[in-house]
């Protein structure tokens, strides 16, 4: 008969734990005198680990749990989907959690996924998380296993992240709109508590303010991040006859403004030049190449699964992502 | 000493899983006299279950797993959202995991997923694993766990199982162009080995056939399911002069199909009629209200924990939902 973990735990009265920790060769609170003893009963009997049993001890269970906030937004099963392409060549598999932008089940995703004992997460904080940042920042601290924090930063935690340069993406496009010439720009914010939306407004400005433009309040409209925020948003900014470009903070609000124009009869670049973010293949193949700030989903997955799995990394190491501008056909020059 | 649900399983020489299942009254496959022997033993020694005990018949972890082909289709994400919503309302977790349309992933994130001990899964069945039908009904036969398939049906196998009729769907597409007047209607077919893909084709041929009009082959056009494979269907396609209409076989396709269409200046539905298949909000807004057929993915979502979750349906149980047409403004009265 084939002798097993307990039948060596029981004679040698230790846990199964302990048997396996020692004849992994890993750390353990018993005495040596303990460790030899087990030692030599696993040799007596022929002991052979199952794999089962290795994993006692090592805990690698090879699953990354993700949490993001929403998956129907195209960027995020992007995203998700590069993540699981290089976990599995990895020899890992994904686990994929949805918050629903919500603190709550964000916090118990993160436990359920802790408590089946996935090797380390990646989080894609929800919106909620940072209206309460100190909860944030109590529960990421507390994490037992690691974890990267991805897209969406928090600057006030001493953690891995990464992340794109969200101020370099708004200057960006705003200045593809002023190198064209275009003076009178109009700006689509987001609507969140969210760094990331508020750094693009702030790219934004630092452009205006560069070129010693100053920026009037009906210039800006604030949208919540999806197509009717676009739509409601073009609403009011299009009744601004002097305004010929729009930069927008996201393309699924540039869908809404874009559809809002047509109601308007109005031509893109003819009438209103835009510049959107997350360039979308969808709108190239129906609408036109829309020009953007394109934040490489693929290079944000593999940057995560790098500072995740490296262990020389500092525990505190932030990549900045550069963004690329797309050079599309929205922008006329005047 | 208390007695536990070991040394009954011992006593009455079962596993521990036979015991606990006795105990809780829940189906077994042994005898009513063991099953006596066992209850008696268990009164007679005053056995009391504890949780973790209990645990092992009940098995509720509140995980519910599930496998999709790919997440970057808008139609799976969109499904995933609403299983997510309304298994929370369930009081349950999502654990969601991607096969990228490979059996063999599939088959590993199954038994990953039973491993970590979720109490239900929900499955569609990757592409490949309608190339090796019997290794997948070999595999879905052995799961230990509950499971329903969702959105792709797999009629050699008795399980629950949840889809829309797409051999209607296909003929209400091409029934909306035929009541438009329409009579040389092509069709873009996707290339799968997937009975949903076929079913469409089969659709459009019935509703065809019911009007006496033979289908020219140069009429028909295969595709990848992708934007590109409705682009480079359009290539062969609109080089038949005599054809007025056009259904696809999904919106991807769709929206390549429209991007060749503008670059011939040819206009919807001026030049050519067209009803799609999985109504996109997205192309609403930035194209045109495509007339399309509708699969609502929240009915979908709730019909399939509905299954999962309800003892009482019979486990071949298998639900047929009827898609919707949505009336858009691409087809043409002739």
């Amino acid at each position: 008969m084939k002798i097993k973990l307990k039948d060596i735990a029981k004679m040698a009265n230790v846990s199964e734990t302990t048997v396996s920790l020692v004849l992994n060769n890993r750390p353990s609170r018993i005495s040596v005198a303990k460790k030899e003893e087990i030692k030599a009963l696993a040799k007596k009997y022929h002991y052979r680990p199952n794999v089962s049993a290795r994993g006692l001890a090592s805990k690698k269970t090879n699953m990354i749990g993700l949490v993001i906030p929403d998956i129907e937004n195209y960027f995020f099963s992007q995203l998700a989907k590069n993540i699981d392409y290089l976990l599995r060549k990895h020899g890992c598999y994904l686990i994929l959690t949805i918050s629903d932008d919500s603190q709550d089940n964000e916090f118990q995703l993160i436990d359920q996924l802790v408590n089946i004992g996935v090797d380390g997460l990646l989080i894609t904080l929800s919106n909620e998380s940072y209206k309460d940042k100190e909860r944030t920042i109590d529960k990421l601290n507390e994490l037992s296993v690691p974890f990267v924090l991805m897209d969406r930063n928090l600057p006030e935690i001493e953690c891995k992240q990464v992340y794109y340069d969200n101020v370099l993406g708004g200057y960006m496009a705003t200045k593809m709109l002023l190198d064209a010439g275009h003076r009178n720009i109009g700006f689509i914010k987001a609507s969140s508590d969210i760094e990331n939306a508020n750094d693009r407004w702030l790219g934004y400005k630092k452009a205006m303010e560069e070129h010693h433009i100053s920026i009037e309040p009906s210039w800006v409209a604030t949208g919540n991040y999806r197509i009717d925020g676009g739509y409601d948003a073009g609403k009011t900014l299009l009744t601004n006859k002097d305004l010929t470009a729009v930069a927008i903070a996201n393309d699924m609000m540039a869908l809404g403004f874009i559809k809002r124009m047509k109601e308007k009869n109005l031509s893109i670049p003819q009438d209103v030049s835009i510049v959107g973010y997350d360039y979308s293949k969808i709108i190239e193949a129906m609408v036109m190449p829309l020009s953007s700030i394109v934040q490489d989903s693929s290079k944000l997955a593999s940057e995560a699964i790098e500072l995740l799995f490296d262990k020389q990394t500092r525990s505190s190491e932030r990549r900045i992502l550069t963004p690329e501008k797309f050079e599309g056909e929205s922008v006329r020059n005047i």
